[in-house]
């Protein structure tokens, strides 16, 4: 268990670092929302906020104040259980409340909290703390994502910052690692540690005889299948992915530029030349799928991830699983708006394994489920081939 | 392994019994199309014609001459290596070819390949054809449940046929059965009997103690689920099926008509008060997992429903599973268009277990996968509880 | 004024002519819908008996029973106020009422209808009834072209009737015919004779000096056009035109198909190839005016047209003008259902002037005024240049 | 003609004024794009800028530099003659470039086309330079209906300027002015005075006599239409409108909301009790037609509107007419890019005379004629009645 102190300088660091992030980006940056799966970030800053508000603040700490009524309306996300929100797909159409509003309001409730936590706190609201942590360690790194698609996506192609390297280089040599036939535990297992209810009910699973790289699919590799035709050859393609690529006109992964016939990536420091040993990244699933199929392998499942995981470096990328995202066995959501965290969104996508270099420090573990669905490349996501 | 004759007699008994099928309709019954997941009737009678003659006549029979050169490109389903076919959403804008050429067409190619089976054949044909008939027996469940919607959703609400119960009623009581804990063989095991390629791969599979029920819900406590509100509480719902009901106002089955404040079906024997003890029917998978929900309980996995079919019985309703429709382990999908026959489906689908009304005799067994998006209620799906 | 008598034979006439034009169908070709313009041949046959029905049977004629209480619902069109109908673009999904029902149904009302007429009838039933023959005579214009539709998008391009030749040449030289300064009489100035109500209203418009040409553009005209890229240059296009086309890939009118390099044309005798002389056809208002700015021309106003009108062959294509479809001065539409027919379209399109191969003897005028939306082609559409 | 020092002045208040509407706004306030007819005002400030920089200083100016060579392809608008260009509704997705950067783009093209016209400057730069001042007046107008969208549609509904009075009252009685039946001249008529391409051709006109209002209609008026259920009778609407409030569930002018049942404006001011004697505003063609419809009454032809308007006050309101916008006799666009600027939407939409309380002062004329599809309603636009 973690001490009350402890869980404090947890929280504040916590809040000082998503401010951090933000730190490289002009006003105008926070305000727009180019696709509907990206956020502003000035809505992430007040949504992050408003879960400790909405959670903690307004039914445990005796007289508290809202900070402004109307928030609760503009910073909820999908919570159907606490009221009317705003349509996700208009956050980019709300040029107020302005950043330095937003920004009072992070500090407003950042110094309520603190308070409220000097005093005595019940294990509920501990729990709801621990929970709205790591909420907001979940919305760093979307931070990071959402910046790099909008700056992306802007013909003047602007970097965040120059020290942000986003391409590590894995030294070592492609090697299957062969787990053998056998029950494997899965899910986690610590009761000390935190973990969101959908890695629970640690159990067992039965897995055959299977091989899994140690090594990620590289840029590299990416590009043989790419000059190799596998986008024009429907036999690789789920129906429903050949059709995504055909009706969306994809045939590179996101952020890949052709200039003078020379392949360059824009990256959060800038537009750069491909660097062929760094690890193909903001792939979506079907390409993912396409590429094993291609390889004649395949997509390790998410149990054989987590079977093998401590046999291989990970954490640079995403990694997309054959596994759909489903309830373990026992799994059963907590009542009220709280249980809307996961349990709503099991259906229709793929369990994605890892975290990537936007994923904030001590934030993922080898039980870690990220869910999307099976055409989303926004994200740090990637691939490693298993058969 | 079947003998040859058996084998004819097969085939010719699967032709005669489409043609059965269509017996009650009316010429212009065979045209249209309401909606994209329904097929016209005759586009059933000239695809299953098609398979015939595209896979085994065409490149089989020696000196084969095809009936009409375009009729590839109308009857094509979704076999992209088979080259270019009519959109899916335009097969009910074509009146030619009209049903009597639709006919000649089935009764040549009929003609032709028992012509063709009365000399020596291959095994790969034998193959070949054997995966034609349960092909064709597919098709002849889809046609009485593409007839039920076109007649169904007819303002005048015509009958298709008097004979055609479809609602068997339950005389028995309900019994949880449990199930321990333990490894379970899955999957087709007998090389001797035809099965389809998603079912291969017999494998082990670790499940947790369960309990599943010997008796699908009923029409009666699916009414409960709906006078308590069940379409109204978004928490019984995946947000993708709150999404998907508030967008098309959904609030009952699909067939389900409320007049005079009594419920009413419309079943192919016409409009029918609705019986309370008959296994409810035409529910998404959406409705199936709200109603679990509501009921405190799950829907089983495939591996669940496969492991304890042997004790209840089944085969009025597919029944939705928990499952994502995946892959078995070492699955390979075939060469060529026959590759594409089920392996491209693999994504964003539930697998459902069982067998319907609609099914023809023999053709389902108790490692059938059928598969559905979870929206669609067209079919008769129902549901059976586990927890 | 016509006598009654006369009245009774054109209403016969009207109505067995209708069913003459259905006579080269098969059944199938009277079920289908293959674009929301386009009605299903049987849903024609009976909306123009509807029409008798609803407002002349059943108000007028005591004691009539309706041959079918639902038939209102299935064969309104747009009438908000005579009740619910089928919406428009569900007709082609109806299989019932069946093809022979509907001629049942057109032959009883016909039937009861020449009973009353064989009675006394007031003055508002004998208008009642003009208006319904006109109404059935516009649908039969609708009936070729929807037909022509249904053929000629079908893949296998089945022939209508091998007599109706639809492309006639003009044997005479281009002519500018030169129209002075003044004051010119616009509208419909007969009171003995029918029009439409949009026709009424004749007055006074002043026209600037102006030239019309004496023939329509032909197919050879147009060709030229696209060869000179009229497609491919957006400044001959108005933004919402060019918008159009990029949409929807358009580069030559409806019905042209360029085999081997050689261009040919669907017609109601079958594909056949591209008669230079002939008028050309299916073009849309955008393509029209695209072309008569590629020529430095312009298309005539409805009012350069009809105060030319009698110094040139018109009527084997409507020809598209300048004009919006706008009132008259004075204009007032009738109260009830009837006031439907015209007025609440009159935004947003454009006029006709002419009249087509497809519109029957003797109903088209030279204040006659057709409209359509700017976008639609599969009437027999063409166009005359003014400068 | 207006001397150049004049030009100079005229050209530098009308840069200034531009900036000064800005004033009021937050940085976040010149980003967004809530519908795609609406544009951030920082894209308003670049284009009217890029319109004097790419029409005049770079053909035109030796040796200019652009300022930046991307900002053509953001700041175009929709002038295909001049390269690609940002999709429309695009603009709201752009953070980059910043706020602070166009202003110094524009204060770098203002001083720049300063310093080039103490120069001596030819004929056809002095035509150009006056059609980039009337260019950015019209700019000026959107932009304040662009910003009151912006904010009238954010949940918080912030002030714009609490000076800033939208509703002048009408104090005065409702005559109707008679014209008689006659010839009347129409278009712009001074070759010393500016006015756009789509004003010239003065021409004579044949009116019948009719009476127009020397009132607009109040919200008092419109009220009495909402509340005796004018939004629910389709037969006051055309097809299209009534189709239109249907699928968007309109049943008031844009910018009111009923509170307590009471009826409040969003207004530049903020959020205000409705005065009923001030005209109705934010209403689309479709609206005004169907009050008009109510009233028994009709909209004037913008001729009508021409021929009488020195005989009403006019100024505070675009007008609806029922007049489609259409080419003048004679008419003819400029060559190239310029050329653009009106011709290409001469169709689908309808004429609007007068002007609004945000049209800049001397920007319209008796002559003018604004244009909008039949469903816009950002605009300050009411209506007057004829019959």
């Amino acid at each position: 268990m973690i001490e009350t102190q402890d869980l404090v300088s947890f929280f504040l660091e916590t809040r000082q670092h998503t401010e951090n992030i933000c730190k490289p980006l002009e006003i105008e940056d926070y305000v727009v929302q180019p696709i509907v799966d990206v956020s502003p970030p000035k809505w992430h800053l007040g949504h992050t906020t408003w879960f400790f508000e909405e959670f903690i603040l307004k039914p445990h700490k005796p007289g508290y104040e809202l900070f402004h009524e109307d928030f609760a309306f503009v910073f909820n996300s999908y919570y159907e259980n606490v009221g009317k929100r705003v349509i996700r797909n208009d956050r980019g159409n709300l040029s107020r409340p302005g950043v330095a509003k937003v920004y009072d309001y992070r500090h407003y409730v950042t110094d309520e909290l603190s308070t409220f936590l000097a005093s005595e706190i019940t294990p509920e609201v501990e729990e709801l703390l621990i929970i709205g942590i790591h909420h907001e360690k979940q919305h760093q790194e979307l931070l990071i994502t959402d910046i790099k698609y909008i700056l992306g996506n802007n013909p003047l192609l602007p970097r965040y910052n120059d020290s942000f390297s986003e391409n590590p280089v894995q030294r070592f040599n492609l090697e299957w690692i062969t787990m053998t036939e056998g029950i494997y535990g899965i899910g986690h297992n610590d009761p000390e540690a935190f973990c969101f209810d959908n890695e629970l009910g640690n159990h067992k699973v039965y897995l055959q005889e299977y091989q899994i790289s140690n090594k990620l699919i590289t840029n590299g590799e990416y590009l043989s299948f790419i000059n190799s035709g596998g986008y024009q050859d429907f036999n690789l393609w789920h129906a429903e992915g050949w059709d995504w690529i055909q009706q969306n006109k994809i045939t590179q992964p996101m952020y890949w530029h052709q200039v003078d016939k020379e392949w360059y990536l824009y990256t959060l420091q800038g537009l750069q030349k491909i660097d062929k040993e760094a690890p193909v990244s903001h792939i979506s699933y079907f390409e993912a799928y396409a590429f094993a199929q291609w390889k004649e392998c395949r997509l390790p499942t998410e149990f054989e991830w987590e079977a093998a995981q401590s046999r291989f470096n990970w954490g640079s990328r995403w990694e997309w699983t054959e596994s759909a995202y489903l309830p373990y066995p026992g799994y059963a959501k907590a009542p009220g708006a709280i249980g809307e965290y996961n349990g709503k969104f099991m259906v229709n996508q793929k369990v994605l394994r890892g975290g990537s270099i936007a994923t904030p420090a001590k934030h993922t573990r080898h039980t870690y489920r990220n869910f999307f669905q099976t055409n989303l490349r926004w994200q740090f996501t990637g691939l490693r081939l298993a058969k």
